[in-house]
């Protein structure tokens, strides 16, 4: 447990109202107790820590200068929102964060009115912010919107079509750049080299600087010709041009650490009558916490750790982590075949690919936040016959849908996907859950859908989708670490289509889909122990199903159970789909699906959530046991 | 039927390879026939006139320069790729585009070596085509890939996306800007503005200019100032600063129907080692065909018509269309309350808001081809007060999936979802089915998902969805004309999750979501006919679903059958999880659910259509006896 750092200026603030009352000259102090009081939160708490110490002073400048919460304030993605939390009445519950019933790492609007938009995916904030700058045009209400993204998140699709529609906000928007020069890895792309050309090219601005710019773009009535001059010359000063290019007024590059710049700045923006203005504000993404500073990852997401040392608590040992099987899996892949690439988008140490980097550079494709186009780029490649690997997390998938519909499926390419994070997600909480793929993917003709059930199945199933060039080929597999099994030293070719039986028994018969297989034998031992003889299956597909083994399984026991981690609409409607077209159900069929309920589950503790979700051995003992009118000795109930 | 026209240049050419052997000063005489025949087939077919005679000389002058098909050329969008298809060995079934059986509207992989990525939804292009790139720079092969795309399209993300990662291709990508200032409506938005000004602010390039351009961009070792002030001055006097800053060489513009330019620009952006490069060519939507020049919407997509006059079919007098209807009853609720606003991505005409927009301006918000910045965009007007309906297709509302869950549902904010063109789409094909919509919304908590059984349900939903306040809703309709029904003078709120007695049996239940309802009254006066009395319920709701009703009607029934025009994982799936759920299949259920088939259906008559997935009358009628174990005179079959 660390000690608690001295805050005397911080203890007045509980919020943004009170931070207004203080001096410009006392923001300094302000901004290094809240950096101290969020190190010593986090060390505790662990979760996000690098990009909220890179906004530190911003955070205090933004709430200083404008009136929130009725000027809106939106935190692009919303895991650099900690200073924020502390600043506006959620300080006595910080050192809850990710915790169990505690804050979110994100921004929630059921949190505080001072999230009125919550986050945790990339580059929504300019939409949003939008949103609110219209409805109060609309309203004719004076509030601003002000929303602060990464670069890393501007190099998203949504950012640009955000950009493209801001000019009918006018002033009533205000979009804060800020450019760290990494989202979780350094970013890549034209719009990363942009803007470091333009911070390596200039000093920063200042007020003094400001107040002409802001003097120059006064719009004048003057020759095309002349006002094209004026703006090139101050593009070339500024190197704002693209954003001029998109409606806005450039102002920058600013240094967000430097209180005496930033808040002149804020506060002419404020008070211009012109807009949208976008600030391009460059700030260090793990400022002023050494260890933060010195590491790659800029200590983008950290555990518990101590506050002197940087050191943080190392997981127990335990079984490989399942991104780090895939990873490993696909780079023995790519060693045998050289039509084997790998697409991240901005994720390459969450997928596990920087391992595939740096064995195969050239066939590696990091194509920053940018999922709708790392789904049809691979459906290029497929096209040309090469076997790309698009690694995307299942939430993440969401963004390209489309892609996956219109230029895979439809046109039955060979891209695969591996889907990380399938399923409920812990600390992540409900923005970050897997919880649709399986629904919205085995929907779609062509789709092969795989779910593995441990490590060495996902083994199994990367080979499979690696050989597999009939058609789109998905495998999604959960957060966190194996069941320990042995990993094969030959991967085998799973045939399309075909489970598994893990045990045989005659009266229960459970069928799983992916990581609840090990809940699924769990619970086969609590029923074996209740006299109840229970047959096991491993599906492994979700789509093709194997139909031959689920109607022999549903028509000899007394009661058939589906257990998947995924919504409604995924295994079990199928497994019922198919038990209603086969005429299986007509004569009387005890068959349950259970899934994930149809609510949004907050962010626990991961055992907390099966239990919440119904997704545990005891779940399935419960159900069986309802189903078959036993109570829970096993015991028939009396009618 | 319309003449055809002289074309004896052109019938000489069957292929690209023909089209090579072609002398430079031939193109202008080829253009203009295969301009004559391009009118001559869609007079006869209709389908889309105005984008392909806009490129005829694009498409004659990249066949002639490049190689294709080792060239890759990849058509956005692909409605303007008539001509293309005319050059490339498809000429004899030019008079069978969109006929049942005949060529797509859009470019197909299937149809041809030269379609090398089919198409339909726009702003694919840059992607795939630097999929094709990088895959020849991984093979060491030197093909080039060639995308062409209209600055509508440029205004999704996924272009930008594209383009922000476009460098790695070098010189292997080739992006043509096809700007003729309109999509299918006039454009909007800061992209639409900036290409404006360039264009109107200088000359055409000419082969004289672009000389001299190329020779400038010859990287040497200058120092970083000069080199930006190089770079800002040949910006100024292009206007491609904003392209050259995502890391392109910009050439143009260039008139887009003048060959004299065009050929000697395409020869040395084909010769050139600089890469990748935006040619920007401008050129007019309905060119050399005056009734498209003179129309407001370039003749974009038209009926059969008379080549001399330009007039075109009517179609005959009917019932209103879903979408008339739609609008309609939109700006009744509108005028009732000034908190309902409107949403479109590029489709003010084809979603009917453009009577939305007449009507009220302010409240009306054409966003461009945006459709994640749409449903984002909605959520904050939503969080703010106002009642927005995002009105997007069902298979265009895919490319905002993640923002529908992340940014909506999961926040349960009051977005009203208008999809219209849910189900089959006839002519228009797989690409434009919105066969997912129900699955992939029924899945997500919180989300209301209504259908529309007929015209006068869709004005009562309308208001519905109006008044719904209490978290997201959805209501799907189809595209083409109602049933005829009388339309209601004042709506009716619906209550959510309840549905409608049809009519009243004793035998049969059919359980109908949406306008297949028709077929279902249809399919009871027939089972009525063979002695089976049958009810008929509108459900009205996908989710959630009126329990009460579809229990008492499982129950009390021999057999009952769900229908929906919709894929696996929507109604029929939701009615069986309700059934295994509350344990009605234990003791014997005759339930079947009829959905659409697992395949992407191809483009023909939608009663063809119906008939393919099994959805209509008849086919009801046949899976009620078969469950009935009865033969078609209602007779029960011996064993």
């Amino acid at each position: 447990m660390s000690d608690r750092p001295v805050t005397p200026l911080l203890d007045t603030v509980n919020t943004p109202e009170d931070l207004r009352r203080l001096k410009h000259a006392d923001l300094r102090q302000l901004a290094d107790e809240l950096r101290a009081e969020m190190i010593s939160a986090v060390s505790v708490t662990g979760g996000h820590l690098g990009a909220g110490l890179g906004v530190v002073e911003l955070t205090a400048a933004i709430h200083y200068v404008f009136d929130t919460p009725r000027d809106v304030l939106i935190w692009d993605v919303g895991h650099q929102a900690y200073p924020h939390k502390i600043l506006t009445g959620r300080r006595d519950r910080i050192r809850t964060l990710r915790q169990p019933g505690g804050l979110s790492g994100f921004t929630k609007r059921s949190e505080s009115e001072y999230d009125p938009f919550g986050a945790a995916h990339s580059s929504t904030s300019i939409s949003a912010a939008l949103g609110f700058a219209v409805a109060n045009k609309l309203a004719g209400e004076p509030g601003r919107a002000i929303a602060v993204i990464g670069d890393g998140a501007m190099s998203a699709g949504m950012a640009y079509e955000a950009m493209n529609n801001a000019k009918q906000a006018g002033n009533r928007l205000i979009v804060i750049l800020n450019d760290n020069d990494m989202s979780i890895a350094p970013p890549v792309g034209a719009l990363s080299a942009y803007l470091a050309k333009i911070v390596s090219s200039g000093p920063f601005l200042s007020m003094r600087g400001f107040a002409k710019r802001v003097a120059q773009k006064l719009p004048r009535p003057i020759h095309d010709f002349a006002k094209r001059s004026e703006e090139y010359a101050r593009g070339m000063a500024t190197g704002g041009t693209l954003f001029e290019e998109l409606g806005f007024y450039y102002v920058g590059p600013v240094d967000g650490h430097n209180l005496d710049h930033l808040l002149p700045v804020l506060e002419n923006v404020r008070d211009s009558d012109h807009g949208p203005i976008l600030i391009h504000v460059v700030t260090n993404k793990g400022k002023g916490y050494a260890p933060a500073e010195a590491a790659a990852d800029k200590y983008h997401g950290v555990q518990k750790f101590d506050v002197v040392s940087g050191e943080q608590a190392k997981a127990p040992p335990g079984p490989p982590s399942y991104t780090g099987v895939f990873a490993k899996a696909l780079v023995a892949e790519a060693t045998r075949d050289d039509r084997i690439c790998a697409i991240t988008a901005a994720m390459p140490s969450g997928t596990g690919l920087d391992k595939f980097e740096a064995a195969f550079p050239d066939r590696h494709f990091d194509v920053g936040i940018a999922e709708q186009h790392a789904v049809t780029f691979a459906a290029g490649l497929a096209a040309q016959g090469y076997r790309p690997f698009c690694a995307i997390y299942s939430t993440f998938l969401q963004r390209a849908y489309d892609q996956v519909v219109h230029d895979v499926a439809i046109q039955n390419l060979p891209v695969r996907f591996a889907i990380d994070r399938a399923g409920l997600v812990g600390a992540d909480g409900s923005t970050h859950a897997g919880s649709f793929d399986v629904t919205y993917l085995a929907t779609l003709p062509n789709m092969v859908v795989m779910a593995a059930a441990d490590e060495a199945e996902l083994v199994h199933m990367v080979h499979t989708a690696a050989l597999h060039d009939s058609g789109p080929i998905a495998l999604r597999y959960p957060r966190g670490n194996g069941t320990g099994v042995a990993l094969p030293t030959v991967p085998e070719r799973l045939e399309i289509g075909k489970g598994r039986l893990v045990r045989e028994g005659k009266t229960v018969a459970i069928l799983s889909l992916g990581t609840r297989l090990a809940e699924a034998e769990r619970a086969a031992d609590q029923l074996e122990a209740l006299g109840l003889s229970t047959t096991v299956a491993d599906l492994r597909f979700a789509k093709p199903l194997d139909e031959a083994l689920i109607e022999k399984l549903l028509t000899s026991h007394d009661v058939a159970v589906t257990i998947e981690e995924g919504a409604i609409g995924g295994l079990g409607a199928h497994v019922l789909t198919l038990a209603s077209d086969h005429g299986l159900i007509d004569n009387g069929l005890k068959l349950r699906t259970m899934r994930l309920p149809d609510i949004f589950q907050e962010h626990d503790k991961p055992e907390k959530q099966y239990a919440e979700a119904g997704l545990d051995a005891e779940s399935i003992v419960g159900t069986v046991l309802a189903a078959l009118h036993r109570n829970n000795k096993g015991q028939v109930e009396s009618a």
